[in-house]
């Protein structure tokens, strides 16, 4: 590991002026600084302040996901990280972060000038900058969702998409439905990868033909609900499963204005069990995330990751939640499904 | 969640002879006693001991699988789960299992009898009796190499196979090495499943077409080396991959008993980094599995399991260590195969 001296014999430097530039003193210029802290960085320095075990800080890093309230997706989260690292005596600041922050410098020099020696990413894409560098990151982080290959410092955590759509595919067949439609969240995610393949399996585990015109891909928002129930509709879905509760909110909305009823004419479940779904008129069947212990692994898992223990996946169980959204697929529509589908075979 | 007055009143008996059965008094039969005991586990009791901070007791059940000398595969799995329980004063019970003790009484019932409120399986099959019951098991109760679905008091601990089989195929690849063998573990065991899907995955992603004159399943010693190997040089194999250390250092004898050397004309990847490993001639290549942070991740997935921390898979990285049984291809045979290769297309 690279030393003080190491970054000062480098840039030809005084080790005093390395320090300065670590330190954040104000008696050097700006450039100087950076170039100290990119050098730093570069040769893989971590200071033994942020090594050091009485002053651990660590990040949250939020971007694309609502939190300020305890009705929105990441309070809890952040809630029951704070929680795991109160216990430890560990410093957790939540930064709300955006394309600038990620434009003006590297991931590693960030964490380093701002004395992080972890970091908690969430609602980061993989097409984000900063997460493309962790492909190279010596900075322990741990990814809600995203998955980052080999690189023994990051680790990911998230709930068991598999298990989930598995237990709401299983219910919608056991109630007799056969046109089941899948409106995922966004694309580019691993997360909506990793649904779109366990709707694929679970269909075909229940001895169903997955259809395309019945599989859309949306956004986290209830308005991306009217460009695609539509085409479910006239192609005679009778169940829609849904990437999320808020997207299920608008899904519900959309059939009402088409004349239908949640859940006589159409079943719809959501994922996540945010407080919204048991106030939804249906209250909705969904999948639960449960999201203080997604907070409280992820800390676990930066906390190994500090210590080096390489862990590089945490899934949490899915816990599937039936509630009115959800009943008996119509007769008619049940026979009409049938036969298509034995005639598709 | 059921108490001692729920189970008296079910057996018609006083909460006393309840109490005595429970705590393992010697003025009641011994029938009475399981009796007493089987009904408290039907019914889903936890003694308020066993819940109880100060008293945590926990087993390490250990089956098909060496662990008393450093150079066997368990040992620094136990440890390090030991490590991790000392710091936080868990008393830990290694117990040798066997198929009596798993037909003598169910698993749920062995735990409350001997005030266990937790267990880490190691070397256990998805055949044994013990694991079929953890489908509905309260105890909680970790699994290495093992996935139990649904149930929320289990979790499944292990190294990414994916990753690891990935980066030794890869390995072999840069090396010009076209026929690849696989010799996996023991059938019927979720880690050899996902192997298996690893191998077929990282040659298709390599672009070459898995043989499955190729791939063999074999047992964790190296005497299961003789009844595959021939038949992988018959089909023109230049590099075998293996399950573990010990099948490849069974591999590299049943090798040179062919008058061929190793990794001049075949080479040899093994999995695990036993101290073997880097022992034999030639010291051997192989995927590491951290086990010392295996039984870490154990314990932290059992603390988070007896927390209702309901994690159902913690994975650790894999770590690709060369050393002398892998070389480039011989040119020849690397000709051969490549033309073979392209008109298998």
């Amino acid at each position: 590991m690279a030393t003080i001296k190491d970054i000062a014999s480098r840039l030809g430097i005084a080790v005093s002026t390395v320090s300065k530039g670590l330190n954040g003193a104000s008696d050097i210029s700006d450039d100087m600084r950076q170039l100290v802290l990119d050098t730093a960085v570069e040769m893989g320095y971590a200071s033994k302040k942020l090594r050091a075990k009485s002053t651990r800080k660590v990040c949250i890093l939020i971007e694309n996901m609502d939190y300020e309230n305890i009705d929105q997706f990441g309070y809890e989260i952040i809630m029951g990280f704070k929680l795991s690292a109160a216990r430890r005596h560990w410093e957790v600041e939540v930064i709300p972060s955006d394309l600038n922050m990620q434009t003006a410098e590297k991931f590693d020099t960030y964490m380093l000038k701002n004395g992080f020696c972890g970091a908690f990413l969430l609602g980061f894409s993989l097409h984000d900058d900063w997460v493309k560098q962790l492909h190279k990151t010596t900075v322990p982080t741990v990814l809600l969702d995203n998955y980052i290959p080999v690189n023994q410092h990051v680790g990911y955590v998230g709930t068991d998409s598999m298990e989930g759509i598995s237990l709401a595919v299983k219910h919608l067949y056991s109630l007799g439905h056969r046109k089941i439609a899948f409106l995922n969240g966004s694309k580019n995610s691993m997360v909506s990868d990793e649904r779109y393949q366990a709707f694929i399996q679970s269909m075909t585990d229940c001895g169903l033909k997955p259809d395309d015109k019945l599989i859309e891909y949306g956004y986290y928002v209830p308005d991306c609900a009217k460009y695609h129930v539509p085409t479910f509709l006239e192609n005679g879905a009778t169940a829609i499963l849904c990437a999320s509760d808020l997207i299920a909110s608008g899904v519900i909305a959309e059939i009402v204005k088409h004349h239908r009823c949640v859940p006589e004419d159409i079943s719809v479940i959501g994922f996540d069990d945010l407080p919204l779904a048991a106030q939804l008129t249906p209250p909705l069947t969904t999948v639960r995330q449960d999201r203080t212990d997604l907070g409280k692994s992820a800390f676990l898992l930066l906390d190994g990751l500090v210590h080096n223990v390489t862990v590089s996946k945490m899934l949490l169980r899915a816990k599937f939640i039936e509630r009115a959204s959800t009943a008996p697929a119509k007769k008619i529509k049940n026979t009409a499904s049938r036969s298509k589908s034995q005639n598709s075979k």
